[in-house]
């Protein structure tokens, strides 16, 4: 893979942990699709020389940078100056940038405007601006050594407009020679464990050149990223498809979909496809599942609506669950779970329905259902059922409560995939 | 401010954009609140001598580094083989780790764990281990030149834990001297836009020295952190504490928490103040809100459960709204949505109920009623009552939920406190 690109992030918003920085991963997805590697990030403050430091340290270890921030009105925003000192030359107005500027402070203000204001139509001389089609602070490209930076405005709006509109990304693909893409692709899976997937695609994980894997492991899932670059006369997009067929095969029944689908997406696809509907039925995630369900913009075609029982006597009254159910299995048990489901499906005239009742924690547990312990049930027109998992529980509630909805997503995407349902199992501790 | 540290993430799906960094802010204001000025943050791969590299540079430079990521199972966690490098050592084994690490990998597997999986449980040899009480990858904390190195696994719970349980904090916080801490906070508002907020407190955003404000937008709301230093004989504690005096006299009523409050809390503990329940009644929310509620642990002793009525039918069918309301006034409507709220009242038997009507988008909008309309109803001891909003749209629908979500938990805390309803407002492109 050719050529090296760093993305810098600029401002002390982001070194005080005030603000979390969405501008470095969204760069970094951009040159990764114009065939740039992103080697590495930094973040740095506004102290004067510091951004200038490092595009030094920079020149001649990699092609690219692209900065974010630093471009702004204020006394602390100095990307500008750190431009033109890295040049040894001043700074110039942006032609016919001025006028607009300047009208676009009086639209709020009596006074002139000031030239603390007035900087943000000023780029490093040698330098090329970059037009900011929505904001006011200019960006601007120079070249140092056999590097080119590109500096883009803070506000992630801003950011983008000022990169797709303003000239950045046809100036950084400009650099990159035709062929040289690179093709991206993330499988999502669910129902093993990371070191379980990991198992299934090792020899794969380990092969050099064209393609790169990548696992990671988060509450919603395990997901497997795969690179590629272009292969003797293989082009990126045909070597990322034949690795993808290898992976899929390998993946098999835990792969559930790719790239920005979820998981609620898949799930209410398959039912839209059969024309068919669905109910829930939450008791430990409180509403989380129908939130994630009707994410998915559309949803109301498929999902009727759902019931958050968080006590017992709601369990009794909304969805009919017998109280004596509940009183010999309790709340949290297979035959409660499966009940609340059959109920949510009668109820609402759903075609499926699921149901999920658990111990999220930190209190509750016991010794026969410490906290983690959840069940699913599910009722269909095939039938009804459940299933009790011992949720990964040390990572504390919220992550029992984020287990278990993608583990009730899941049940749905198996048994309308005719998958066998998966058994009671035990991650926990 | 005396003691520089830099925070580094590990990991390529970092540098592919596949994941947004939340370790590196969360570390940064850990850092703060210890007395650390965080200088700089560093994003890296996973290739070999990388990390090794960056920390030689960073020794004689800095104080601490952070480090999260890049010690779980796979072949391409490092982290603790360039933490041998750095010192010239091997690995070691952490003493009566082995043990639950292997019983843990039995739960899943037939086979004996093999060799990558048991790498958790080692660290570089001359290092401290810390343990990680919500998984199974180890830290550790090294001392290289003046440099102390503490090492996080990458998942966010994780990371917390072994900073907090496992003793990576109280060795960060060992190197500080007394007096040397600075003292941070986080104040929350709700209910007036960013530029509002800042005019009630410009004057003092603009004092230099001990204290210095920082303003915030997101979609949960808009806040203020302050960070104070020693002055003179005032401790950072005091003169924090002073400052947070005159900031919440002028925030009044917007404001309604602190630090890592969520506005969900304070609902239900003003709630369980007074002994009463609360019950809702969601449509375009779809369950966000019950979830937003039931994050909180023992949020069951004052939350009953509620309604995600997705459908017009349901909203007659299971909270009583009558058939010709709907008729009149469309399902988005006041009207609408206070019966909602009383239906979900009366049907949990609850003391409060609030519900949630609106067109989230990106489709079902009209000129009447664009996406972005929200009506909130509520219902009380005291009486019911219902406001329509128009949010903030162009952001999308899951910036719409949010927003929804937000203000309904708003609407509460305002009634609880006996402060008047918010009118009607439009926030609107």
């Amino acid at each position: 893979m050719g050529r090296r690109a760093v993305v810098v992030s600029v401002g002390e918003e982001l070194l005080d942990g005030r603000i979390v920085d969405t501008n470095a991963p969204w760069a970094a997805r951009e040159l990764l699709q114009l065939g740039y590697r992103v080697v590495a990030m930094h973040t740095v403050g506004d102290g004067r020389g510091e951004l200038e430091l490092l595009l030094r340290g920079l020149s001649g270890e990699v092609d690219l940078v692209v900065s974010t921030g630093g471009l702004g009105p204020t006394a602390d925003d100095r990307t500008r100056e750190e431009g033109a000192a890295l040049l040894g030359a001043g700074l110039q107005e942006v032609p016919d940038a001025m006028a607009p500027l300047a009208a676009s402070w009086a639209r709020h203000h009596d006074q002139p405007p000031p030239e603390f204001f007035l900087a943000q139509a000023r780029v490093p001389v040698g330098s090329q601006p970059l037009e900011n089609p929505a904001g006011t602070a200019w960006g601007f490209a120079l070249r140092t050594g056999g590097l080119l930076w590109l500096a883009l405005p803070g506000p992630p709006g801003e950011c983008a407009a000022t990169w797709v509109e303003g000239g950045g990304r046809a100036l950084a693909a400009a650099e990159v020679g035709d062929g040289a893409g690179i093709a991206l692709a993330v499988l999502h899976t669910c129902g093993l464990p990371e070191s379980r997937i990991e198992a299934l695609v090792r020899d794969r994980m380990e092969q050099t050149g064209a393609v790169r894997l990548g696992i990671t492991a988060r509450p919603e899932g395990v997901s497997l990223s795969v690179l590629a670059t272009p292969d003797g006369e293989t082009s990126a997009g045909a070597r990322l498809q034949s690795e993808l067929d290898v992976l899929c095969e390998r993946l098999g029944e835990w792969c559930w979909g790719r790239d920005t689908q979820t998981l609620a997406e898949v799930v209410l696809c398959a039912l839209r496809e059969r024309g068919q509907t669905l109910a829930v039925a939450e008791s430990c995630t409180g509403g989380l599942l129908g939130g994630e369900l009707t994410e998915v913009a559309g949803s109301s075609e498929v999902f009727l609506g759902g019931w958050v029982t968080y006590t017992d006597a709601s369990k009794v009254r909304d969805l009919g669950v017998p109280e004596p159910l509940l009183a010999a299995h309790g709340a949290v048990s297979r035959e409660v779970a499966r009940a609340m489901a059959e109920g949510a499906r009668a109820r609402a005239g759903a075609d499926w329905a699921v149901a999920v009742t658990g111990i999220a924690g930190p209190d509750g547990g016991s010794a026969e259902k410490p906290v983690g312990t959840v069940c699913f049930g599910w009722a269909s027109p095939q039938g009804s059922g459940a299933v009790l998992r011992r949720q990964f529980a040390r990572a504390g509630r919220a992550s029992v409560r984020r287990q278990s909805v993608r583990d009730a997503l899941d049940l749905l995407r198996r048994a309308l995939a005719a998958l066998p349902p998966l058994p009671d199992a035990d991650r926990g501790a």
